[in-house]
This record gives C-alpha cells, structure tokens and sequence, in this order.
C-alpha cells in the first residue's frame, strides 16, 4: 500500500473553524427556538457592495463577448498597478513584486515552498492556525510534546504582560509569521514594534511574514498599515493582503503576497531572489484567479468606491468599540478591539477556553472561538469577532451588560 | 541568510508556457505585418457562453442582497450534488467524495501532500509538465542525470510503436499520473487499457491519478469517459477534471478531485482515507473556489446548458479534424486529434521539436509547442492545438496542404 504522508497525525486538532460550525449545528438542533448570536468566525455579514457587483457583472459581461482564457498565474498588471498606484508605490514596490493569489491563508502556508525544510520557524502565541499547521504538514515538525507544543517552533508569546506584542526571540530564526493587526488578540503592532522585528531580521538575515489581511482596520495613531512604513523592511519582509475584508470578498477570493526584490535564500552558497523562485512557484501549481474577481479587486481601490467600503469597515469598528465598553462596563478583562474587530476575551474564575466557551454558548447564547485554539498562551481566552449583524450587537448588548451568570 | 529549497535547482527547464509567451512577443516585434497563426496554448478562444455569463450575473447581484462569505473549503454541496446528479452517482460516488478547487493542475501537484516524500511516482512520457516539476519541487527527486532523466521517476513512455498508450511497469509503483485523453498527444486510452491499469494498480495497491480535464471531448467508441467506468476502479483511483475546457472557464477557475473512500494510505501501520486527509489539507490550506463560479459551474451541467457548450466542444472536434487532414493529405505523421483537439505532429528529416518549432513559426508563422517541453519521449514532435479560431483554421489549411518548405 502506498504509504501516506506521517505529517497528519502531529497535527494537535482538527483546523477549527469546521469544528465550531459542528457544535453550532448540534446546539441549533438540541435548542430550535434559541436565537444564537454570532460572535465567532470572523466573517462578513454584509452583501456585497454595489460597485463591486457591478464591477463583477461589467467583467463577467465582457467575458461574454471578449475571449478572457488563462490569465498570468501570478495576476493581471492591472491589478498589480492599480495596488502600486493606490499604496505600494509610495513604498518603492514595484507591479512584478505583487503576486494576486487566492487568498492569504494558501499564500501564508505556501510560501514555505520556497524555504529548505531546516529553515527555523518563529510563530506568535496566540495566532491564526494555519501557520503552524501549515509548517506540521510540511514536515518542519516532529510530534507534539505532551504539553502540546513542537519542538522546532519559536513560540513568541503574546500575553497580557506584553501588551500582547511578540518580542524577537534572543535567538536567530530563519522565517517569522507576524500577524498584525493579530487574529485573534485584535492587537496590532507599532511602529517601534515593528522596526525592532526589522532590526531583528536584518540582524539575523531572517525573512518576515507579514499578516495583515486586517490592516484597513488600523485606526491607532503610530500603527503602520504596511510593514514598508519601515526602513529597512523592503529587504527583511514579505507582506500578505487579502481584499476579504477590506472590500467583502470572502466569498470572491482575493488576496496579494508582496515579495521585494531584495529579498534572498541561499541555495547552495548561491543567493536566489525569493521573487523569482516564488514566481516559479506559481507557474508550476495556479494559474491564478479568476478574471472578474481581479477586475473587481482593482476597482475596490478607485477613491469613491474605497469610500463607501469604509462605511463598513466603520461598522465593523464600532460594533467592536460598543461590545468592549459593554464588557469593560460588566468588569470584564478584555483587550484588542481598536485596530481590528477582534476582542480578545479573558475568561473569569480561571475558566478555560472552552468551558468559558461552553457557558457563553449555553448560557447567553453567544458564540465565540476558544482561545486555546489559536495556541497554549490563547488558553483562557475567547475571540470574540465584531464581524456580526448590527441585530446580534443590539441583542448582545443588554447580555454582556448584565453578565452576572458568570 | 535564510535556506532556500535545494529543489527549484533541480528543474530542467523553466515552465514551458511563459517561455513560448516570450518567444512570440519576440517574434511579433521582429515582424510587426505577420500574422501569427496561434495553435499553441490549449486556451478557449470563444467567448463565454450566454447561459454561463447569465449564471454568474444572477450570482454576483445575489450577492449584492444576500450574504455570501466564506464557502466551505472543499466547495459547496449544491455544486457537489449536481455533478453527482449530472454523471457520478452512476458510479456510485457521493457528494462528500467530490472536492472543488481553483484547478487540476493544482490538484495533481497538491495531492502529493497526501503521500510521503518515499513513495514512487510513475509518469507517463509526454505528459503535461506540472506532474513531474510538482514531484521535484516537493523534493521527490534527485537533480537530473546528464540526460535530462530524474532517477527516481519511473517513466511510462507513450511512443509510435505502443500507439501512445502508456503499459504498466514491470514493478510497483505507489503513485501513476495519468492523463486521459492525453496532453499532448491528444490519445485517449480505451476501456481495456485503463482495465489493464486498474488491475495493475490492484495488484500492487498503487494509487492512479487520473487527470481527465479533456473528457468532454472523447468521440471514439469504447473510450470511457470516467475511470470509474472501469469495475475496481472505486478502490484505486483519484479522477481530476476541469470546467476549464468543458465549459470554458480557462478565465474562471473551478475544477475537481473525486478521491473516493476507499482510497487508502498506509501510515505508521494504519490505513488513513485519502480523503479524510485531503479534507484535512483543504481545511488548512484553502479557502475554496469563489461562489459565483461554483454556481455557474454548477448550472453549466443542466442539460439544456451542456447542450450549447456542447457546439463549442464540436467546433474544436473538427477543427482538430480538417487540420489533421491536412497535415495526413501532405504526407505529415501525425497523431490524436480524435479525443481532444491535440494533434502530436512529427518533425520530418528527423529534426528536433524546437528546430521543427522555430522552422513552423518563421516559415510559416504558425506557433506550435515543441514536444520536447512535455518529456524526452516528446522530442521530434510539436503539439498543435486546435484551440484556434476558426479563422486561424481557415488560414492554416491552404498553408499546411503545400509545405513543401520542409
């Protein structure tokens, strides 16, 4: 029999997100009249715009006339330009440094490609899974220790005591995942942060990878949006951007790796650019996405339609500001929330994630990610995502004022 | 400095398509007044259908009312259920045995996931390049010998004498890349020939991956359009297929892997499904094919749909037909052209593919693929494809009846 890849069994858990749908069905079917309210993955809850459906329908139209086959593997110009004109210009980033994909997630994971397999991994503690995930079923791993960490990962802790904020390790690592702002604390990171996770990088010739599908959410003063607001960073960092919840394209799928040309690997005393190898990447496992999503993509970055796309992005925070005061006012410990509608939930009583979980669900209805799953140091915590119905946030509000059943 | 993948040394050549991209611009700008006559790229070359354009419409102002976000990363039931409906519960598949994605060519690189680096791939010789570069990026080869061979591939050679028909090894192998109807040589194996592969992958519990993104144009008798045609084939055999060429999204993206249950691989002494494992992997890596494309691809399978893409699929058919007279008429070999709209054209005066290419394209300007792209066994051949305009067509018969400048 053909033998199977032994990656799968180090996985920890099963990724989460199907789990929770799991137990929201079986909740659903054991409570038919309770009305859940939604506070869990992190997704759009509005329709489309209307400029970018008329954006889809303009190109899905012209498709119907015009032969639109294979597109590049690794984008249209036009959107690569349209994203130079619209921001990444100012940063000295050229069009063939722009690589559309499918989405940040695949790109985050696929990247690894690119790296020898000893390479050192560093992950924020809490983060989104499929990091991690990601490096297990590459094989970068061994098993899980007993207390559910792997060995050949960098842990940076993200904990109450650092504001949330991952130091560099006093170590070398050779590839960092950075997710800022953070899924799941909601915390994003400054820019003396920022420029320290630089310096440790040109320090150490260690490539950065940089999270921030969640960057049009950044509303502090002194937080940069992109990772190039830093000097030196075109030479250490790789940027991931994803139009999911920026402009609503969850459902469409589109996102963008930005990969400078002064970024290396050595292969056997060589240095090879990580854009061409990338590049090379792409030709041989895509062949990119969709023709209208890209149309539509670049006409979310047009100012009048970037306008209107802010008015959710707008709810979204507030939603996020209303529920945090709503805690803050019941007592309750909880950080993030300000650059991204993430808040990041401190169980009471020394609960754990999932009996805090438990008791949300059961008790108020309300439905969360236990922390736990997003790493050890998310043990204790829930994520709660303010990407819910302005309905849910009404209902929800009067509930977590008077949260005395905990 | 970071470690770059010791693997992307190990590819002979450069991915084929963007090279002939760049030959042609070079070529175009050399000779601003000639006419190019395009049989290269495997591209549709109509606009998309109506019915098609009119789905996707209705999908995208769907999703201007009613929230569409994140789909299930393995694609949605309905899309599932109609290709069930349309053809595969005739073999007893079920939807959850059906996984959609942006495109074979993905699925057959990214299955390798699912086995470890140890298992032995065999791969037919021509065949599309992206198996094999696929296998070498994921580190399952040494670099090649001096005669562009990879020691650890077993190669199948298609050749005159076998009618292209690929016979199985004389030992076993844990993973057989199929293509059926092949590309390029545009043979489409028969009943007995697949039997023969069933049973050999049986015998040794091998698992087939069978790449059948050209079925919709299989004309010949006795030629199935499934593997699952094949009894035994449910226990051996992964199916990849597009609606790239069926129904011409090339420009869309939507595809899928059927990997039935009871497809195993052995791991630390146990069997683990192939599918729970892809399930698994889609999980991690993936976010799934955007919703409007699925519903269009989707719609594409009702019959009154199937029947207008059909004219398409008819169009191709002959024109594969009348070129192939042509060529036959002026006394060329040649093969295919029967199952799918690739015609395997063989050098004269034993010349090489990229001699025979360049002589086509300045001679009489038509653009072919040099066979040589597709594997050693492919040199001396070109690959013409009949993804051509129709007045594409009509200008290269009067010029193929009478080259005598061979």
């Amino acid at each position: 029999m053909s033998k199977g890849s032994p990656h799968f069994q180090k996985l920890k858990q099963e990724f989460i997100f199907p789990i929770i749908e799991q137990k929201l069905e079986e909740f659903r079917k054991q409570h038919p009249n309770k009305t859940i309210l939604n506070f869990g993955i992190g997704d759009v809850v509005f329709p489309l715009n209307s400029a970018i459906v008329e954006s889809l329908v303009q190109a899905v139209q012209e498709m119907g006339t015009t032969v639109r086959g294979y597109g590049p593997p690794t984008g249209y110009s036009f959107l690569k330009e349209a994203l130079v004109d619209y921001e990444y210009g100012n940063y000295g980033i050229s069009p063939h440094e722009i690589f559309i994909s499918e989405g940040t997630k695949a790109d985050s994971v696929n990247l690894l490609d690119l790296f020898a397999t000893k390479c050192s991994v560093a992950i924020t503690d809490p983060t989104y899974p499929s990091y991690l995930d990601g490096c297990i079923l590459d094989g970068r791993t061994s098993s899980p220790t007993e207390d559910g960490l792997y060995q050949q990962i960098t842990y940076l802790p993200c904990l109450e005591e650092n504001g949330f904020a991952p130091l560099p390790p006093n170590h070398p690592c050779h590839i960092v995942y950075l997710c800022s702002p953070n899924n799941p604390t909601g915390i994003a990171l400054t820019k003396e942060q920022l420029s320290t996770w630089v310096a440790y990088a040109k320090k150490h010739q260690a490539i950065l990878i940089v999270d921030a599908a969640y960057e049009a959410f950044i509303s502090s003063p002194n937080t940069p949006r992109s990772i190039y607001e830093i000097p030196g960073a075109l030479e250490v960092a790789i940027e991931l951007r994803s139009f999911s919840k920026s402009a609503g394209f969850t459902g469409l799928r589109c996102a963008y790796a930005v990969i400078p040309d002064k970024l290396y690997v050595q292969v056997h005393q060589k240095k090879m650019p990580l854009n061409t190898l990338w590049k090379q990447r792409q030709n041989i496992k895509s062949n990119g996405v969709a023709y209208p999503i890209q149309k539509a993509a670049a006409y979310s970055l047009q100012p009048h339609v970037q306008k209107e796309l802010r008015k959710n992005i707008e709810i979204y925070l507030t939603q996020s500001k209303r529920v945090k005061e709503a805690l803050l006012a019941a007592h309750q410990t909880c950080y993030g929330g300000i650059d991204c509608p993430y808040i990041w939930w401190k169980a009471p009583q020394e609960l754990s994630s999932w009996e805090f979980f438990d008791k949300l669900l059961h008790q108020v209805n309300l439905l969360t990610i236990p922390g736990s799953a997003f790493g050890r140091q998310g043990e204790g915590f829930v994520r709660l995502s303010a990407f819910a119905t302005p309905d849910t946030v009404d209902l929800a509000l009067p509930r977590l004022s008077s949260i005395d059943f905990l």
